[in-house]
């Protein structure tokens, strides 16, 4: 797990990415806000949606952080480990769910690091797995030379016997012109990455036990595992179903548990998402970029308090605790947590019913502060 | 595992099955024919077909075995662990395939056994997973109350998270009235059956964790596991590409190490096929049956040999060397098996290129016994 540490030390930088993001002036506090002292971090899945519904006053509770005329009053993120759109896709999307304006810069991704990568595969052949599209979201990230699963798999004859068996959607994924395909065959796959949930786990697990045990040419020798990241290691999450649904963290356990039955050598990954510390520091990182955005001077700004609000003690309370000052943790029972009290292994600093209460709880606070300076 | 002691034990008989197969009287040995002191178990997958392709010479291997008239001269059948569509279709596909007349009787598929447990479920809902009709196959066992696992899952809103990125084939399974929606969701499951190989791994590792956590009744509290029944454990098989493909026991590997990671006790399952002793017994009894079917007097018709001819060392040579006296085990190079000499960890009597060649050598051998009586 290296790549954790390297990115923990320089951890992403959210300007660097944003240089890529066009709808980065999107991004703007309300010039007559004092800028604040604080910022919130809004779990996805099971605080602010069910599926693609709303929950718990989600879009009331958000538009408090703006101001009449619209612009963002306090500065807010989405720090979700879900993904499968660019983020631009993903800020259109919620806008349109929540009836508020999301900027791009406010949607961090279980995938958002993955353009971190870009130095070392930019130019290579790897291969992007996931729903939605797995492909575009590292092109965006500026990966020269990715392929989607969807794609390479259609490449080999025979490769997933169960193949007669299913009917894909198809052109789901972002790739124009078709490749030449012996090119492909003929090509080493030099990583793989989990960008979203995969959906045809039976063909994903095959051609990717392929791809790791012949050092990236699917058919051939055994060779060395090629480089192994999924966006976030999640057992399970809610959704509108009564109980939580599998992740891509199972999806990992069943790729290891078949891959270690049938290869010598033990399989090696990197794992992203929450609870990892790095994915809080960065998103404090892009919390201050997103309160100096208004702001000619866009030096330091530092946090006296930063808040987390997720519904899944062992991602996103854990990882804020991990995290430390400033940040604070709150728990909401919209989701993952179905708990009468706290919880018992990973305690929030405060649990609420939903996100309204949250936000609530959060102003209050913040405002009753503001009176005693 | 006792239900494998039970049907050891009382052996699989096969006239009690062929008494629901109306194609019995198809099979019938060439009256001029003595009566063989031999009879031959084929596997499929990479010994008769590769993928829906005849190899090694299968169909003119095959034919040696039929007199002028068409009639069996020698008693052989099929012995695999595939399965997924009922033994009187799966023998019309393979009469297709190889320009033969195959019955039913020559059929034994890793499902078959499945057919013995009606006593115990054949009034209870059963869920049946796998490719093919594995609804179909259950009722065709007289199981009353079958559910195809496509059907099962539909009726569950949001079970699975994927759905909306999948197509799959519909009416493929063979359900004509449609159930009443309600019906089944207060309808606890009483067992799973994995009849085939499943096609889509998310969802029906997710349904059938919701249905073994839940006593049968997923969404609602935890309870006592439902009976999960595999037709084989096969880690891998041979097909058209050139390294081998994941089957059941893969999947069952997956759906074993993510439920026991979010459940408290471990899976329980039983699972059928080679190489387990009772596979090769009851291939015996019904190989018997075979030679009798054409005789008035039906009595017991001991072999002096039972040739075992596959491709793959861990199943059908381990099991026809754990079935001992009288198999003899024949291991081809046309599928999982590449190697040059003897297998290590479990070498076969013989070992020969293809499936015609194995053939060559039974008939050769065999009438050379005749000659010295």
């Amino acid at each position: 797990m290296n790549h954790l540490r390297i990115l923990a030390r320089n951890s992403l930088r959210r300007r660097d990415f944003s240089l890529r993001s066009p709808s980065r002036s999107f991004c703007n506090l309300s010039p007559e806000s004092n800028r604040p002292s604080y910022g919130i971090a809004f779990d996805i899945d099971g605080v602010i949606l069910l599926g693609s519904s709303p929950v718990g006053g989600s879009p009331g509770a958000l538009r408090r952080l703006y101001d009449d005329s619209g612009a963002l009053k306090i500065p807010f993120l989405f720090l979700t480990n879900g993904g499968g759109l660019p983020e631009s896709a993903r800020a259109s999307e919620m806008s349109q769910l929540l009836g508020l304006h999301v900027s791009p810069l406010q949607v961090v991704q279980g995938h958002s690091p993955f353009w971190k990568l870009v130095n070392r595969f930019g130019n290579e052949l790897v291969v992007a797995a996931g729903k939605g599209e797995p492909a575009a979201v590292m092109s965006n990230y500026g990966f020269k030379n990715v392929i989607s699963m969807d794609e390479y798999a259609s490449c080999f004859d025979h490769i997933d016997p169960l193949a007669p068996y299913k009917k894909w959607m198809t052109g789901q994924d972002g790739h124009k012109e078709p490749r030449s395909r012996e090119n492909l065959l003929s090509h080493r796959v030099h990583a793989a990455f989990i960008v979203s949930d995969p959906v045809d786990w039976s063909r994903d697990i095959q051609v990717l036990c392929d791809i790791l045990r012949t050092g990236g040419l699917p058919g051939k020798e055994i060779g060395p595992q090629p480089h192994l990241y999924f966006a976030n290691d999640d057992l399970d999450y809610q959704t509108a179903f009564p109980t939580e649904r599998l992740g891509m963290g199972a999806f990992r356990i069943a790729l290891e548990s078949i891959f270690n039955r049938i290869h010598g050598n033990p399989l090696e990954y990197t794992s992203f998402g929450k609870p990892n510390p790095f994915v809080f520091k960065n998103a404090e990182d892009v919390l201050k970029e997103i309160a100096s955005s208004t702001h000619s001077h866009s030096g330091s700004h530092d946090f006296r308090t930063l808040y987390m609000i997720g519904d899944n003690p062992k991602i996103d309370i854990r990882g804020a605790r991990q995290a430390g000052n400033p940040w604070f943790s709150i728990l909401t029972r919209t989701g993952v947590f179905k708990g009468k009290d706290n919880h018992a292994e990973f305690p929030a600093d405060l649990v609420v019913d939903t996100a309204e209460e949250a936000v609530d709880f959060i102003l209050t606070r913040e405002s009753a502060k503001q009176s005693l300076l």
